[in-house]
């Protein structure tokens, strides 16, 4: 197994064993299911019968609530109680930041929800990702990493893609590349007009704060040799340069946040960096880099006893 | 559904739809599910039991038949057979050329297998393909298309990438690349200098002829704008240097061979001409680019009897 193929694993870890093991449960909203529940979350969400009905192997929200305003308001007191009572590690890291739960990408939300509450729910979470690269004239291509501040509430201290955020609501992604990439980066107008769109990856992840099915919309830009990116919000400690060679090295240690490495992985590989004669597990990688997140769970709800149970499929 | 969701779909009709009508068997080499048996091959293949043994639901070749070398010669006589007789619309395009059948693609072979027979098994192929492009001056981005031969026996005189062929046993990725690129295009040695490995596609496709469980290796190679491809091999009618709106429009449209749209689709997306804020289905498209083919065949391995019915699983 090559090393990258070995990382590839890490950052798919609940798509290649935890989600083999069938202990987490469908959660559906509206006949939807929008996300999967450990049993651990499972266990404190049975404390709130009036929000959140369990049956038939599933956890859904209740049907009663008729609208997205109606849904939000009864899952917030919810959430800030179980924050009180400090039962979950990822809500020490309160973002004041609403997410919008939906059934896909493009359709509407069907209820927002505070950010670092999502991965107690196994919500998919979008995202926006910069490839900063160099063409060196003598070091060859060189890839930009931020080391995320000691401060930040998830991975502090780790290294990182040159710019990334979270898809907020009512905030496109093109909008929001921008946005994160002049608060992170301070990369001008004049240069992100050469920022390119260059795909997605999508990958599973499960670690102590919870379930990470994520899918990232990746953007690459390419800078002059000379451009030294400053952080502007606080929240990067310092910014690195790096050889292809360096760069490899760098995603593979643990000092990289494992979430983050997809990105990088699928830059190097349509970089030509990683290709099928260095790479004995090359499509496998790739695979693993997009994984069907839509089709699980659609997959995992037919699989349950919804079907049987009368709750309203709209597909 | 937007035209290229709708034509992710026409290359994944099998991915979609054939794969959960559950019509099919799998079949079996030394306890590893290589492949798919449609019932009308399944109809055929009970003529030759002392080959092919039928039970638990899938189609297995002699376990008595001891290496690669002896299960090739065992099957070779019956294909031809089936040839003879005329049975099957693929066979009447046979290419004399072998196919290495193997449970992953950095596994050991097998058992060889006439080309054009493949898909009759559901054998996954492997080729490489190349985009040809030029950043015109004026005109922008463009890519090169060519026209296949009438003269050929599969997609006679549809529009392809410009560049494209099949793995055959022994030769090496890189090394299939540079000869397809010579012999189709005429690609010299220096211009093959800047060719780029760019990651690869795959999809599951059902014609006519049979089951394409496919995966491209894509490379790409930008060209001088006064680089025009000479066909030298008899099997290309023309070539054509397209602007990126006249391709999006021929990758839709009838005349485009349909497993060759995944390969320009994925070109169009890492180029930034398909985007996010260009295209609403944009994420499943790329799904749809991606599926993942090594886990399909080892899901019905598992759903199927064969655990429990003593086949060797090296699993």
């Amino acid at each position: 197994m090559s090393r990258f193929y070995k990382l590839s694993h890490k950052f798919n870890c609940f798509y290649l064993t935890g989600l083999k093991k069938q202990e987490c449960k469908p959660f559906i909203v509206e006949g939807f299911q929008v996300g999967l529940i450990r049993p651990d979350v499972m266990k404190q969400l049975l404390k709130y019968p009036e929000v959140f009905l369990i049956h038939s192997g599933c956890v859904e929200l209740n049907p009663a609530f008729r609208d997205y305003q109606e849904r939000s308001s009864k899952v917030a007191p919810v959430l800030e109680d179980l924050r009180e009572k400090n039962v979950f590690v990822t809500l020490r890291g309160w973002r004041d930041e609403c997410y919008d739960v939906r059934t896909e990408f493009n359709s509407d939300g069907l209820l927002e929800m505070e950010r670092s509450a999502t991965c107690l729910f196994g919500i998919r979470q979008y995202g926006v990702s910069i490839n900063g690269f160099v063409r060196h004239p003598q070091k060859g291509l060189c890839i930009w990493f931020q080391k995320r501040a000691l401060t930040k509430q998830t991975w502090p201290g780790k290294w990182d893609n040159m710019v990334s955020g979270g898809l907020a609501v009512n905030t496109g992604i093109l909008e929001t590349a921008h946005k994160e990439a002049a608060e992170e980066a301070s990369l001008t107008p004049q240069l992100l007009a050469s920022l390119k769109s260059a795909g997605s990856v999508s990958f599973f992840f499960e670690g102590e704060r919870g379930l990470f099915p994520n899918t990232e919309f990746v953007f690459d830009i390419e800078l002059p040799a000379d451009f030294i990116p400053e952080n502007a919000d606080g929240e990067v400690e310092t910014f690195e340069l790096m050889e292809v060679k360096a760069c490899c090295d760098r995603i593979v240690s643990e000092e990289f946040k494992t979430t983050s490495c997809p990105v990088t992985l699928d830059f190097l590989i349509r970089y030509g960096q990683i290709n099928p004669e260095n790479e004995p597990d090359y499509l496998k990688i790739i695979e693993l880099l997009h994984v069907p997140l839509q089709s699980i769970y659609t997959l995992c709800r037919s699989d349950s006893e919804i079907k049987t149970n009368g709750i309203t499929s709209k597909q």
